[in-house]
């Protein structure tokens, strides 16, 4: 069986993170914060030190403006949903945004009567475009710090010079990126930060977060018990209780917090390596196929280790099932979410193919797909 | 260690909950239905086996209108905020909702103009005082199946008859009763019912469901990828869908499945009656101690294992922070967050000091309380 899939959840999942699971379970799976009993405590203080763990590797200086949720939508909801927009205010995203960005954007064009304007970035910055995109009352800037269909990485560090130089909130997704590159919201003046736990922080399904710098004034979108104020009708304002309503995932964090231990062991600059070389390898040995279609950045130090792909004259699903069910190879084929990405490749109508890297992949499995691939393009 | 917080998160989970959580973990925790590949394919069937289970155990037809969610609040949030309340509707609740329900009808008061009534239910149900608090508009009923801080059982089949006849709406909070008490939503005529997963019905923290009838007809309030319709800008109309966007935490879900069969096992009957037995027993020995206050239904069937009380003179949260540090023993002060009940009850100040039962607890246990209790009243 090998795995291709890591765009979507990364997986294996190291050992220390199924056993952080495993001890949150069984040795105090309690409710934290709500009242004085050890399990509570010692629930408490694991979480508090995701909190601060997380703060750390994201450069924010406040860890309890990191807050915990189900996934990474619902953190971007929480982002966009909770923004104070008025009527007629503008937001500039892109065409690589996926639809956890997309659609609660577009819920707040019909229900606050936003304009948004999707920007089809080149590669690279180009500055007179994002001039261009400006409308008198841009307010906010949602961008995906790196495509989980091409492989794209944005160029957020300009983005975040031209989001400051016009006053514009700017929230990043990190969905694709976080475990994976560098990034420091204070340096890359980045107000609100959303990821999954579960992908490149390598923690379980069920936990993502949304960091907030000290700016942020948002509303929050679920409101519930805190186990603090509880005497009020309102949300308390105290931060992460504002945010945060009901039981967190305790199981879930603790091993998330052991999945960000073993990425800042291994680095990220030894896990981008290696998925950038297994990227720039898989598109090497893809081309010695016939028939092959890559799209994306090609082989580029400003990738991902995502690679998208489609076979001229065979169904792009029709390959990820013979992929899988003939060769065990795990791939993934559609639209992965994020149409419009695909309209602007051309590939709306198939959906590609893609085939996306994390630590355990290795060479010698691309070149099983190689084969793989190589067979199946004889057969039709 | 004696665990007596069974009304926050139930603890000790099974073993077979453990291993299912693990299991899904290390061999199959991709993500589901959004592609064809084996390990999602396994994912999708263990998410499809968890609605399966919940709709038949909670007297549901239809299985995709099992939705899953972090946490109970999350799905009260969706629930009461989905609902398509016009200015001016209203709501009947009870002061027994803790603040997942109250704090979202509020958000309500002030997003929508609604109106909410919050009726002080006598033991029983006394159909004139929901009659009295029937207005022209009253469109919905969010009531709490069982008080999180009395143990008192609601009468939900008479509110579920009284519903029907009037033509509301009824939302059911059955946080303390999954996994205890029997609940047919068909039988009983509840619209939604939202429940967490990790107290009765022993799965891990990080989940909870809210389970539709087919005639309820909400708007989402997430916004985000699905795994189908990806080219779509409006959120897929197919539930579950529609109110499940991003990743779903697999080995949360995986865990709950595992606890509902466990629960299955042990019978419903079994448990109540454990649970009962054990209140009733706590109650009866409790009274021995000179200045204790008891609060709630006193002994009764109509009640939950959550007893209620405090001593006269002594703080509670001193108590529970005594009980904790010198006897090792587990329990909660303060107001539980549901302070209409500590209104009701005139405690709003000191809050109570709160034990609550699950299977694994003993009366050698309650003894042990007892005896520790008897020392501290000696201290002071």
């Amino acid at each position: 069986m090998i795995y291709f899939d890591n765009a979507a959840s990364s997986f294996p999942k190291p050992k220390k993170v199924v056993e952080a699971v495993v001890e949150a379970l069984t040795e105090y799976g309690a409710n934290p914060g709500r009242g004085a009993h050890a399990l509570a405590e010692r629930t408490a203080a694991i979480i508090n030190e995701a909190r601060k763990e997380l703060a750390l590797f994201f450069g924010l200086s406040y860890k309890n403006h990191v807050l915990f949720y189900q996934n990474a939508t619902m953190a971007l909801n929480q982002a966009i949903k909770g923004f104070p927009f008025k009527e007629g205010d503008h937001v500039i995203a892109t065409v690589y945004e996926h639809n956890s960005v997309r659609r609660p954007l577009e819920a707040c064009v019909k229900s606050k009567g936003i304009k948004v304007t999707y920007l089809s970035p080149n590669r690279g910055f180009h500055e007179e475009k994002w001039e261009d995109a400006l409308e008198d009352n841009t307010k906010f800037i949602a961008v995906t710090h790196a495509s989980n269909v091409t492989g794209d990485i944005l160029p957020i560090e300009e983005i975040g010079l031209f989001a400051k130089k016009h006053g514009l909130t700017l929230l990043v997704d990190a969905s694709q990126t976080a475990g994976v590159l560098p990034i420091n919201m204070d340096e890359l003046g980045i107000d609100m930060l959303a990821f999954p736990g579960h992908k490149g922080l390598l923690g379980p399904q069920g936990t993502g977060a949304l960091l907030l710098n000290e700016k942020m004034d948002l509303a929050p979108i679920i409101h519930g018990g805190t186990g603090s104020h509880s005497e009020q009708i309102e949300q308390p304002g105290v931060l992460p209780d504002k945010f945060e309503s009901g039981t967190l995932n305790t199981p879930g964090i603790a091993g998330l917090l052991a999945g960000v231990k073993v990425v800042k062991e291994r680095t990220l600059d030894a896990i981008a390596k290696h998925e950038s070389d297994l990227a720039n390898y898989c598109i090497e040995s893809l081309q010695t196929i016939g028939n092959v279609r890559l799209y994306g950045p090609g082989q580029s130090k400003q990738r991902i280790g995502v690679v998208s792909f489609a076979i001229e004259g065979i169904d792009s699903h029709e390959i990820a099932m013979i992929l899988d069910q003939h060769y065990g190879i795990a791939v993934r084929a559609g639209l992965h979410c994020s149409p419009m990405a695909h309209e602007e490749l051309g590939t709306i109508e198939g959906g590609l193919i893609r085939v996306s890297f994390g630590f355990a992949n290795t060479k010698e499995e691309i070149d099983v797909l190689i084969q793989a691939l190589t067979e199946i393009t004889g057969y039709f």
